[in-house]
């Protein structure tokens, strides 16, 4: 018996991904396990990787199936979801040549590599003829992408990490952001200085102790150690795949509170893999649906919920219980002062809720103004420092703390910072949602049940996949497609109130 | 400028030894990282790897290009062994269709993961219809292999782990052990007896000072932490790659002695891996030898040189000050005892130097009959149990200490086990030459200096990769082919003089 295109294509898509989550897994390792001398064998075990994987993207075969399987086998339903993203993979892919694509991933690891140097140097000259090389190449691919996808350039490239996304409707969102925020900083600032400045619990805390707590809140939250670590890396991050995932955090023996965010903030994005939808495992379907949704669940655990006063009156005993902590560091008031204290600031990671879309917005800007060639790359920094007084008011004292300081565009992220935003929008309009549909979410967080939220995001969120477009989730879960309203009620809330 | 076929043919190799390694570190992460609902997921990854790589060999295109490259363009030198062990890999990969490769690997993993419980619960029943559908696929795969490369179907298995072994070979060499080693075994018992007992030194040893001392050994020894780890396992193995090794071990809180040796064993393994040729890194000659030479090297560092009076001379005044240990225990010569035990017993992985290789050949005579049909895997635990006492005067009181014990013919590994022995031989004999063209070799080992006998190592074994055939390689490093007599002198001068 023979398959229908349409299967032929499944199983040519579960081997696809196959090799995807292997690569994950070697990322994982090279990040947490691999001593530095096996730096250049991991880079050729991932270059063949990836060159195994556009190979059977761009076989002459996969386009024919595509086409088979729509003229006949596939009009709706699930498998029209799945066959919709095999094509957009197949699109993304047949727009470049393989000569392109090595090129783009050789200058990106030079550069990249490059990068470290140069920030830990403050020397912006080090890496700039690296970037100009990657930024020319980018133009090119963005170029052939866009015309396949019949998008503009950046779109392109956001495309990649926000399927659907559109610079339009970045701009109207972005927009909004920008004509409430510089008021709200003002009045949260002023607010805030009505008030007790926020104590530092003294350490020194043990790796061993802080790690035992993250354990403790992740299985609250709902993390699965039969299909999951936590360990540690230079930077927190949740790789692996949907049935091993791997989350990481780094330990500062002198302040526990940002570790343990970490964790907190990984295990969000963790329980959103691990509840992808598991008939639809090893296809395009099953996969999270963008970076911006992904975004959305780590902010959702984190900012909505881990960081609200419900979560930490229950938290802050056992912060306390965990480091032997006493005093009025360790109460619940202080600890939510520390944990929503807002101040601008010169380094996207360490930024609030508040001030954090800027970070974004500057990048943003920047990178369209990059790519479309109206600022060089030699510019950059100036720029930046410009666009950071105007947004936040602060003047970076070297690159280090400017220009230098993120890994993306050297790492070739381009089209990435915005979903960093979206995320933050999507998830207060998603948390919104989960509280008006469970009425008792607040009251079962406050006693450490995350079985109410997570069941809720486990229906509308994490097990929809790819099925539907971040559209069509959004409007499913929330009755309205993407807006800001949920994001202002909540830093009103919680900032202004 | 084109590439000739032998160029385009290292462009290909190249790429599938890329997946190998990753396969290698994702099997690595397995044993050592993975949680348990990981499984499914790995199995995939790892069958989708294999499945590329057979791929990569059996493309028309291969053939094409080694016949070109054999016509043309390769006649002599290091391209010419490469060129050889490419036709090697091809010849194996292309007797198989991929419909029984697939079936063999579905097979393998389903038998081995029933063993798992049927070793657990004593119940051969439990495994064997698993090992009969196994066996009865393993026969057809052996037949094809054998009509492809013109060899019995017993050595087109072997052929696999030890590339040009021979049965008749084997026979011959086993011939030799088993006229002598029964007499040694009765002369080092009597020897034994007559002096005192050997003392277990006292735990509770912590896992943590363990490792430490694991580590410290491991560095004396020339393992480089630049490209490698040491990590935890069910079973110690050498994995990863060569820039990249991982070894594992497994502490016992209650014998600190068993570990350790474990470490100073997969050492072994790793620094053959590490001196591989840097030349020919991605290429089929930069390969290890076999799995025989791979043995000899763990069997040289562990039985040659760690269990010799010299090196525990150096290594007892280190244990003792890792473990606060004093008396009699800790003294050189109880531990020379303790690692020099000879004692007939059920189970191979402890079994001591002399009594190892009847464990083999035992192994060794019944997979030859049960390849041949005239064992069948139903009357395997009656066959064991008479052998067992046929060779060491011992019955085992239930399958779990017989037939069940071994990981190997339930995972696939036929034509395995007589590689353990071989590469015991080897040892002997390499080491013999060792001594004999580094005078100061024992002096520097028992000050903890292994540079010289790394330095021969590494010139006659380690960097000659495969460019050799292990024939060759013994006769250029020793002036002979494989015999017992080093073996034998060895066994002579530490059991019974």
């Amino acid at each position: 018996m023979s398959l229908t295109p349409y299967q032929q294509l499944e199983d040519r898509f579960r081997r696809l991904l196959s090799l995807r989550d292997a690569e994950a897994m070697l990322h994982w390792d090279m990040a947490t396990m691999m001593p530095a001398g096996g730096a250049r064998s991991r880079g050729d075990q991932l270059a063949t990787l990836k060159a195994v994987q556009h190979g059977i993207l761009t076989e002459p075969e996969t386009e024919f199936l595509l086409q088979a399987a729509l003229d006949n086998d596939v009009d709706d339903g699930p498998e029209a979801a799945n066959l919709r993203e095999m094509q957009r993979m197949w699109g993304r892919a047949t727009a470049l040549s393989e000569d392109l694509v090595v090129a783009l991933a050789k200058s990106r690891s030079a550069c990249e590599t490059i990068w470290r140097k140069a920030r830990a140097e403050d020397d912006f000259a080090l890496v700039l003829p690296h970037l100009e090389k990657f930024l020319s190449l980018l133009r090119q691919a963005a170029g052939a992408t866009a015309e396949k996808l019949d998008l503009s350039p950046y779109d392109a490239l956001l495309d990649e990490y926000e399927p659907g996304g559109r610079t339009r409707e970045i701009d109207r969102l972005f927009g909004e952001l920008q004509s409430f925020l510089p008021g709200y900083l003002s009045r949260a600032l002023e607010r805030q200085s009505g008030g007790p400045p926020a104590l530092k619990p003294k350490g020194p805390f043990a790796a061993g102790k802080q790690r035992a707590l993250g354990v403790r809140l992740m299985k609250i939250l709902g993390f699965d150690f039969e299909h999951g670590r936590l360990d540690e890396s230079l930077h927190p991050f949740c790789g692996g795949t949907p049935d091993d995932i791997r989350i990481t955090t780094r330990y500062d023996g002198d302040d526990f509170t940002q570790a343990l965010m970490a964790v907190l903030h990984e295990t969000g994005h963790a329980l959103y893999d691990r509840g992808l939808p598991k008939a639809w495992r090893g296809q395009p379907a099953g996969e999270a649906r963008s970076m911006g949704v992904h975004e959305s669940q780590s902010l959702l655990i984190e900012m909505q919920v881990c960081r609200s006063p419900e979560f930490l009156a229950y938290a802050a005993p056992l912060m306390a219980a965990a480091f032997d902590g006493a005093g009025p560091a360790w109460e619940t008031e202080n600890l939510l002062r520390l944990y929503t204290w807002v101040e601008p600031g010169l380094i996207r990671v360490e930024a609030d809720e508040i001030t954090y879309p800027a970070h974004v917005v500057l990048r943003y800007n920047l990178e369209k103004a990059m790519l479309a060639g109206d600022l060089e790359a030699a510019d950059l920094p100036a720029a930046w420092n410009e666009e950071m007084r105007r947004f936040l008011g602060l003047t970076p004292a070297n690159d280090r703390l400017g220009c230098l300081q993120d890994i993306h565009w050297f790492d070739g992220a381009w089209g990435y910072f915005p979903t960093y935003t979206l995320g933050a929008i999507m998830a207060a309009q998603l948390f919104e949602a989960a509280q008006n549909a469970v009425p008792g979410i607040w009251r079962a967080i406050s006693k450490g049940d995350f079985a109410p939220l997570l069941s809720w995001l486990r229906e509308n969120v994490h097990s929809q996949g790819s099925l539907l477009t971040s559209r069509e989730l959004l409007i499913r879960a929330t009755g309205r497609p993407l807006d800001t309203e949920a994001y202002k009620r909540h830093l009103q809330r919680r900032y202004l109130s």
